[in-house]
Parts: structure tokens; C-alpha cells; sequence
């Protein structure tokens, strides 16, 4: 029954890489908490790097001063 | 003054359907426990296949699955 | 398979009241985008009044004013 | 440490209003709270008029009507 | 810099198991999508089984019928 | 029309700072994006230490270590 809501920037994510992490969620829950994985979502929101921001400033700037 | 979020696969949900999904949750909320519609906000967001899991996989595989 | 995120003010909705906010918003996939109620998941999270704003002021403060 | 996700509907935002957003948020959590802005998590989703209702129906709708 | 959110029903989890879930998803992040883990936020909501719905039903009608 | 959800550790903001939060939070979108404040909403989320994670550890265990 467990949801689980992954947040990443959109940098290329490929579908395998997006099953892996549905995959492992959902194992890390049953193996930790015993849930039933047929009932485990999980959403993955790819965001813009301008609609993302750390340290008060987006991750495009931070990436165009190499950081 | 309530908010509600609908998350749903990307599957060619409609203008109107939304405007049902919008309207009928308002009404639900203004029946059930009297709030007010006009400040009531609904965001529906839709989900690409790839990126929802149940079950341990994403819907993108379970379709082409037949599941 | 939605996921449906209702955030209330905490003032007091029942159990009854939950449960009829549950069944409708599952019915009201259902009847508009032909949702299984099997896999519709609803979350419903109650704020503390302190901890909601609307037009710059808390639940709380409208509340003191009459609002 | 917070996380903030603001909220807005899809209307021609620009990377520098984005950035005003994040800077000036995380100000306010460091005024307010002191907290740490190096882990200050800010995101932004811009939501699409169809999908965005208030008052019972969607933002499309209301503008439509000059509202 | 990932954010997940993992929201499960409030029934016992203890702060090993947190720490279990938090550890678990911030290395399968890593591994899957080379995420630095400093950056990595994980945020558990325990969700009360009356305000938790599938089925268009509560958690609580669930657990007493023996689902 | 916004909606902002900010979520910070439970760790005692008093309801003026969290007034501060909210009118502050408000102003910012009025005064970047020219948003009507009369409908802007604002929910704070306060996570106790133990579900909160950051480098793959609680807050509770990272502030039993004085980081």
C-alpha cells in the first residue's frame, strides 16, 4: 500500500533506469516493512533544472558555473 | 479552502473529463464536509507510463504485458 | 491505479466522513475515466490551522477575525 | 534542510522570475527559521490551465469567462 | 539533489526501519542514477489507517473485515 | 491561485513564525509573479526528526552526531 514519490531533475533518465528505481523502492519497502509489493506505487516527477533550486539558486545556474 | 491533487497515467484524459474530475471533487468535499467551493483548488497531474510503478514494474511494462 | 491527495484543515471530519470522501473520489474516477477502484489510492492529510494560509494569514488568525 | 514546491499554473514564467522564487523563498526560510540555504530545496511545477481548478472548474474555463 | 517522499500507514515502524528506508533509497539513488547522497532528501509520512483509502474503502474497514 | 507546501523539521517554529512564512511566501508571489494573494495557499508540514532524511541518515541520528 506504500507510495512513494521520487523527485529528480530531467537529465536523461532512461526507462531502464526509471524500472530500476521503481523496482528497488519497491523492494526496499517489502524487505524493510514487510509491504505487499503488488499494492507499492511510485511516481517519478522529472523536473526542469530552471524549476529546481538548491542553495538559492536554480540547478541550470549552478551548472553553468560548474557547479 | 481544501486541496486536492489527482495523479494519473498520461492516457488521453480529456478537457471535459478533467472539468468532471475538477467539478466533482468540489462538490464531494462541499457535500461531505461543507467546504467551500470557491476557494477549493484541484491540480490534477498526468504521469508518463514510465514513469509509474505498481507492482514492481512500471505501466509501461505491465501494458505491453497485456496486464 | 490514481493516487488522490486530499489536504484538509484538522477540525473535527469523522471517520464516516473519511470514508465518504474515499468512496466518492474512488467512484468519481471510476465513473470518469473508467479508473479500477482496486488499485485507486486516497490520502487524506489534516493541517493544523496554524500551519494553513490563505491570502497572506493563517486558518488560525482568519478564524480570530471572524473570517 | 526544508523543502518548499511551489505551485503555479503553466503561464510564461521565466528562468528569472524562477530564480526570484528560489532566491527570495530561501531567504525567507533562512530569516524566519535559520535555516541552512545550502540545503534549501526549492521546486517548481508549472500545471497546465486545464488542470488547475478552483471554485468547481478549471483555470481554462475561467478565463474564458473573463474571470 | 533527488527529493523522495515515502508515505506509509502509521503502524509501528520503528527508527531502525526509518533509518533502514532512508539509507535504502538514498544508495539505490546513487547506484541507479549516480545521485550524490549529501544532497539526497527523504521525507517518511506515517499516515493515521482512517485517512488512508484503497478500494473506496479506509485502512480501518480493511484491517476489521480481515483484508 | 498558488499553492506552496513548505515542509520543515519539527522542531518547534512558533504559529508567528509560521505567520511569517505564510505572509512572506505570499508577498514573494505577488510581487514576482503578480499572483492574487486573496487565493494564494500555503501549507507547512512540520516531519518529526526520525522521518526526515538527508545523506542517507535521520536528522536525529545526524544531530546525535552534532552535525
Amino acid at each position: 500500500m506504500p507510495y512513494v514519490n521520487i523527485k529528480i531533475t530531467r537529465e536523461g533518465a532512461t526507462p531502464s533506469q526509471k524500472e530500476a528505481l521503481i523496482d528497488g523502492v519497491t523492494r526496499l519497502l517489502q524487505e524493510t516493512l514487510n509491504k505487499n509489493p503488488a499494492t507499492t506505487v511510485v511516481v517519478i516527477d522529472e523536473v526542469e533544472t530552471d524549476n529546481w533550486g538548491i542553495g538559492g539558486e536554480s540547478i541550470t545556474t549552478r551548472r553553468s558555473k560548474g557547479l
